[in-house]
């Protein structure tokens, strides 16, 4: 029978190439995963609203505009996600990483964090909510692996 | 992995060609798109009942066998629709497209709302309710291609 | 044992007493009903937002902040009805009336159309939607009697 | 019929007493509001799960048993909230707000955010989830007045 | 605490007074039990849409503007009803009671199912989503005895 | 785009030939549409039970293994359905059909019924919550082509 | 304003007084909670089905009998219930209470397990889905009045 | 039209073949089903938390990491499956099989429980909350056979 395909969404921070690690990740391991993720570059993020939908002289409206538009596309990519993997990096505020946590774990989503230690104690509260805590990239392969195959990495 | 297909459903106004341009444009930019629509064939919809399942005397009678059957339809695709775009035209009460607008806000899909400027006051809550609010068609298909693949339009 | 009080919300029309004559309907007919209803005061409705919250020289602003600020009352109140009454009256778009039955219509509520008659077709597919249709205020109270208590009125 | 009581919940900042003047500002307006919040001790939030269920060696353990034990306040009072205030205050990462305010969104909650200026920006998302985004506690206090009420300040 | 008060829908058979002698039980035994149920008068619950709402000459639109107005009463009874109990009497197709236990079984309300013996095999699908079967109604009243405070009748 | 493959649950009547009727014209007018159905083998579908988990000596066991194992196939195929037809047939009770009816119902699915005239006051509670009421097996066809294509029978 | 009645569901082992304990406990502290459970008369419980309903020869199906009616009260109770504390004790299978906790948790009430440490591994998947792990049942009421006051005993 | 895949979840005890017999006999009748179960090695299954996310010194929390991890596997398949089987062996505490039955019961899953005769009154609880009970695998496979093309085995 056709096998089922696990839809992984990776939210959070969009500084580093942590996306194209759990890609390669998963492509090495051959893993039936689609990943999905926000528009992760930064400019176009900030100012589809207005680009598509016209000028703001407002900065809040400027910015109401495209966190509206990246909406429909990261709510509806998390609500069908059977995995949300939520990384809090070390620069910004990051609350709507935080958002994305709130919002998978009240739908039911299983949740999975990556951050450095340095921000358990503020983290608690997601972490909490989440499967797993993780730090590192290949850490979110491995589960991914292991959830998927039954396949632990050799010790 | 097998690429997600977006489905979007194209309520309201029937009597320009809104859902051509639409389509035409989605096709043009190759994008992972299923629209769907009511039937827009504007005799067929309001006699639908009738002629299945049998004259009525009474108006009334006639309009609810049609509009029920039509709700077959229409209630199935805006369930399972990814994003619900809803266009105001210049005539008609248009009860429908709002009532529709009202449905998929409900069932929590993201909405996307077109409509000339003078009715801005009118809509102001369906727009509330809404994560867009365009004036053409080829601003929806900008935010198709720009929340499917992250790619804003040159400036 | 206590007895169930009955949640009924008047949506729709704000320019005439309708909801005054349902009211005093039910408090004569002695019935166990909690009517609520949005904000009917049209100015206070329109401008809530920006008293509140600060002035907007963009009109759609204006009134997007009005709009998201009444919502948090229509919308907690209809979730929370048991019985949706929408009329439509003589002037307006009034598609915030039908955006709230649509809305009504697919969290399940039972819904209560009152309208004239020659809008009977512009609203079949929100009538098609509902368990009655009515002309008069009167027959909503009639309508509540007999929904709550099995009284018909005297023929 | 007995008065509907609006549960509002205050989540987010524990260092300042924004609650305490929201909840002046309730009774003072004698609204039909029960408040609810989270543990706003700081120290007991932070140890409540070793004090009851006994010690931990890793700090980690130490908070995860605190924050599964505060998640039973906090998801039951979200959960059966009509309105979720949240405030992001200016010190700490308050995670925890964002991740809150997330929740509420999922569950379909009306969303008040409260927030400096400066922090508009870092905040665009959870705004954009929201019905309505204030500065101050009094603000609160006008927005519960006119959505039950339907009065607004004077002018 | 306060006492939760049991609700009991009971659909079905309208020619008996098997409600009355439950109803009589219930008050003799002192539960914290509220009984709902739809409109027994026959001639009401037939004629009570015409009757609001205007007469028909076609008996079909009779009948559904009837059966609508009656919907109103027996769904919102029936969603928020804890317990459906549903009697088959010896007359009539019933149609109507067997739509009531699918209903029921849907929205995952706890069924007991009331019939003679005769008709076990022609209800096997409906018991078989039930919680209990019985043929008279004492023991209706035995098992609300039961289930609420846990007292079994003297053997 | 991939088409949508609209599926059909056929339930009640098992002793006359109409679902290959359906499903003769679905193909005929080559639509994309998966029908299902209960077991329509009378005796398999009254001894399923016993001949899988064993005999029983009291009929009612015997009959309640077997709708309980019926009930995996039919309320799997109720759940995942857009539309469910339900044909009230001249024989039997037909308890399952009104049943499956009303399971449909509060599932929010689309109800087609089919049933000769006689039988219209007896069903007018189900025909109150369908979205068409239609006599014979080529008009559910019809319905599907027009519901799916948009196209009427020739006048 | 009227405080909110936290409503607890006592689950699991019936020969100890841990109820008794727990409710003399919420009694002291003057805790706004209502206690429920299942029937605790281990006979009562084994018996109900055929004292009610008619005696059955196959031990199977007086079993059957008496599940079904005891997950009236149980069910419904947990349905309704905002915190679920599940005790395994030193006898018996109890599945029962492990299937309680798995209703529990997917229907995302928060949960509270009593066990002693010989059983930690046995039922890790079940203290993963938890908010809480207790021995004792001073440290329920403990929980109750830290999640419900915010005090923490005394250290 | 492309067939429907049922999706069946194998869930308890692992130290048996049970699962490759069933494999074998839906394989063997050639069934459109899509198995799947939890990872059935048992240490990986023990360990694999701790393994990926670094070791505990507290068997407890070696316990949750892993128990937690699992949950991403086994939650996600029991929701998205049709079927859950349940099989309870005669060792170990099992509560787990419990618990995932009772998960599914509640997400309304059709269940089918497997267990020896001398464990029936143990389970009775669960069974009443079941579709099917068996004692062999190749009962399982029948089911199957039967629910997906209406066919019983010779007798």
């Amino acid at each position: 029978m056709s096998e089922k395909i696990w839809r992984v969404y990776l939210s959070g921070e969009i500084h580093t190439d942590w996306r194209d690690e759990i890609a390669a990740g998963v492509e090495a391991a051959g893993l039936p995963v689609r990943l999905s993720a926000p528009v992760t570059d930064h400019e176009a993020s900030d100012d589809c609203g207005v680009v598509i939908m016209g000028a703001e002289s407002d900065k809040v409206w400027h910015d109401r505009k495209g966190a509206l538009l990246n909406s429909i596309r990261t709510s509806t990519l998390i609500e069908e996600a059977d995995i949300v993997v939520v990384r809090f990096g070390e620069k910004y505020k990051q609350w709507n990483a935080a958002f994305d946590a709130g919002m998978a774990a009240a739908l039911g989503k299983k949740l999975v964090v990556m951050h450095q230690p340095e921000h358990a104690h503020a983290l608690k509260e997601v972490c909490a909510a989440s499967s797993a805590v993780v730090e590192r990239s290949e850490q979110v392969v491995e589960i991914l692996r292991y959830v998927i195959g039954g396949t632990l990495p050799k010790r």
